[in-house]
């Protein structure tokens, strides 16, 4: 295998396994003693592929926003209408499923743990979900689908609350917001932005 | 000093001492090490007012609960238009000074290290907040303020996300979410669910 891939590989392997620990033992184990075990390397060798431990957690923490990207960024190919898309985006970001059950409580601990380092490359600006919240607000509006006279910016921030709102909620009381709420809640505010007969 | 004041004073110091504690260390630091020393108690006196530490955790959460609902119940008897009130409720659960910042930034560290160790007193229907949004929700309804038709369950769970959501997002972010930004996006929501004419 070509070195750069196998480097690539292997910094993969060691943000699973980084992953795994989070989940496990919290963010306050996830040491280099640990993730190094975890991943079946020496310390030494970690520390070939990430010489700071900061730079580890950011790349985990970028794997796993990669991933997230990469489903949402197949949903405007399929064959729903718009409203469906745009449901089917924001149910993404939803803790429905046990892998985005942890993705997202491990992600909740990481930024937590990077404001409180002062971390700046993962401020909640830059997880991308503001970025995509106003692309979809666009697609909605150049669709005509959008109320007239909304305050797109305020908007903007709204359903980006709503939505990490939602998300922690049900990781934190799952039984009472199931799928089912989840996506009753998500069809309420889609409603109260969209023009009566887009719904 | 009454001996059961001084245990309860005692208590409250305790508590004190372990927010300051999170809130230099983040959650793995409070250890009962920490929290005896920044008390000023050795760690047999530590234990002897909270004999588990996950006792004290809950109780140091307690205290700040209560703080908060304290401040939210001097709202009603204030001469303001109840939507002034509602709006005044709401602020109350955002991070808009120093002290609400820290309370809620370590209120968020707590409740995941809680739901973390499924220490089920702490889940989100227990922080008091869903039950708060219910009564506003009520209270908006009995003044005849509410929008026709509602689902008042479903309004309650977006209502709740978009307040969690924003004091995250402000934790995260207190540069674009500044005080004035906050407030039009409380203006915005409680706007969503009242009739045009009450706003």
């Amino acid at each position: 295998m070509p070195k750069i891939v196998d480097h690539a590989l292997r910094k993969l392997e060691i943000a699973e396994a980084t992953w795994r620990v989070v989940k496990e033992k919290g963010i306050k184990g996830a040491s280099a003693r640990n993730i190094a075990q975890e991943s079946g390397l020496s310390l030494g060798a970690l520390r070939h592929y990430f010489p700071a431990q900061d730079d580890l957690l950011v790349f985990a923490m970028q794997v796993v926003k990669d991933r997230v990207m990469a489903r949402i960024q197949r949903i405007p190919t399929l064959d729903l209408p718009p409203l469906q898309k745009v449901l089917s985006i924001f149910l993404e970001l939803m803790p429905t499923d046990e892998e985005k059950r942890v993705e997202m409580e491990v992600w909740f601990e990481f930024t937590l743990h990077m404001k409180k380092m002062n971390l700046p490359a993962f401020d909640a600006q830059h997880d991308g979900i503001y970025e995509l919240i106003e692309e979809v607000l666009s697609y909605l509006d150049e669709l005509n689908l959008l109320r007239q006279g909304l305050n797109r910016s305020l908007e903007a921030e709204r359903l980006y609350a709503v939505l990490d709102g939602l998300a922690l909620h049900a990781l934190l009381d799952a039984s009472r917001l199931d799928s089912e709420r989840i996506r009753e809640v998500l069809q309420l505010q889609l409603a109260s932005i969209c023009k009566a007969d887009a719904i």
